[in-house]
């Protein structure tokens, strides 16, 4: 296996971290994980913005142009032969020593770029058969709308759900619903489709963004407003939507059947939509 | 430079750190900062009990015995020859691929230690002048008692003062204090203590347990409470504790004068009471 270090292709083995990698040490550095469809990254530029305005939330300085670490990423697959599959690129802040909490100068470290690439088809399974899911208390930091390494706030949220025989969690913040443990969520409520507005709560999804252009096209009702977890009996539908799964049903949550407990008609309707929009 | 890697003490350069090391990817992992006086590991036992706390509140088990990890901290301060110093000691879960955020079944994965260990002297300028800090909101996780490596919430703190001008933050979360950027507060009020009490919001510090001591054994009044931000204009004495600075009093708060914004009398005792007492 080939991987992307810095500008570099070069074999798995022959990358190095460093144990003072700020990355290693903080989980100081952002992450994407891109999509591959026939051999070409999916909404690559929406990454690339989303990862440039990561970047300047940590103030980390991006060590080549977003262009150019798109082209590497495109190379790199094509190194790969991946034809549909998934990309990992995370960049941290650097080796600094000694370790100190404070930034360092952009002057006096180096980001370091690793990217590997693996072949992923799309789970149809899941996406006709949903998952089920328990609600459990957002206890993650609030700039949320960093895709940041900083992840074991998720990671501990997933095994929560996982401990109590769920797939995935709904978390809830101060009795209002944010997202999944990895995912954007959304709900159908009277016909009318809700999700999370963007802000420090949330991470603002590139899967997210391809949703509600759908909503448009397709004349569907969506509101950007959380929503109560009190409105939890009304929910017609419920799905999460994420770069790698696309869209999942959520059929149950709790025990309680979401619907009739089956994929739902808007989510069918958007699952084609996003596949044919691909 | 030799540092420890798993059970070995090594050359620093020929550790190397996995891609898929899920401390690099995920901020999943933890540490523990410890100080070294006389080429002895200060209250090393209350920081493997600590370790192993944080170990269970992730579901990481240790790759090894605490008191072996202990003895391989001792060798490797006299192997570098530290008489006084810091050791940084970090665990992560270790290197597992495909990445995938679901904890991994501990049999499947071999977690990673590193440490190393730097020569350090007490900062006595610093604990006799003090700190001027700022208050901001506490924008970190609630499982803020795990010393975790998922650290950006508190690297985003300190920046965060620093940029306004000031040498660290007092982070208050609905009104109350919790802590500095990276350890504990502590406030005097009406000849009083008050640290806020261990749990979710704030690191169980090592220090904190022997200025608790302290306490006890100057006769001094106590209070683990959390302390409102409406009493800062009360507040007679402000310090901050921590395993690598001790004790350093914070002179002023957003530009307004503790006390007479010089170090207080009770602060300056408990300096005086933790050094004697190393």
């Amino acid at each position: 296996m080939n991987v992307l270090w810095n500008q570099d292709i070069v074999a798995r083995d022959q990358v190095n971290i460093d144990i003072e990698d700020r990355g290693y040490q903080y989980g100081d550095g952002i992450y994407e994980v891109i999509r591959v469809y026939g051999g070409q990254c999916y909404m690559l530029a929406e990454h690339m913005e989303r990862l440039t305005t990561s970047a300047k939330k940590i103030k980390l300085a991006l060590p080549y142009e977003p262009q150019r670490i798109a082209a590497n990423l495109q190379k790199l697959i094509a190194i790969e032969g991946i034809d549909n599959g998934e990309i990992y690129l995370q960049i941290t802040r650097g080796v600094f020593s000694p370790r100190n909490h404070q930034f360092p100068d952009p002057g006096t470290v180096q980001p370091v770029l690793t990217a590997n690439a693996i072949p992923f088809e799309r789970p149809t399974e899941m996406q006709q058969r949903g998952l089920n899911a328990t609600v459990i208390p957002d206890q993650r930091w609030l700039h949320c709308d960093i895709k940041s390494l900083s992840l074991l706030g998720n990671l501990l949220s997933l095994d929560e759900a996982i401990e109590k025989g769920f797939d995935d969690a709904l978390l809830q913040r101060d009795g209002f619903f944010t997202e999944a443990s990895a995912s954007n969520l959304w709900f159908v409520l009277e016909g009318k489709l809700y999700t999370h507005p963007d802000g420090p709560l949330v991470l603002p999804g590139i899967t997210k963004i391809k949703v509600r252009e759908l909503c448009g096209e397709l004349g569907l009702s969506l509101q950007e407003e959380a929503v109560s977890i009190t409105r939890l009996k009304d929910v017609q539908e419920c799905f999460l939507t994420n770069s790698v799964w696309e869209i999942i049903p959520i059929v149950s949550v709790d025990g309680q059947l979401i619907g009739n407990g089956e994929r739902g008609p808007i989510t069918t309707l958007l699952q084609q939509a996003y596949i044919a929009a691909i």
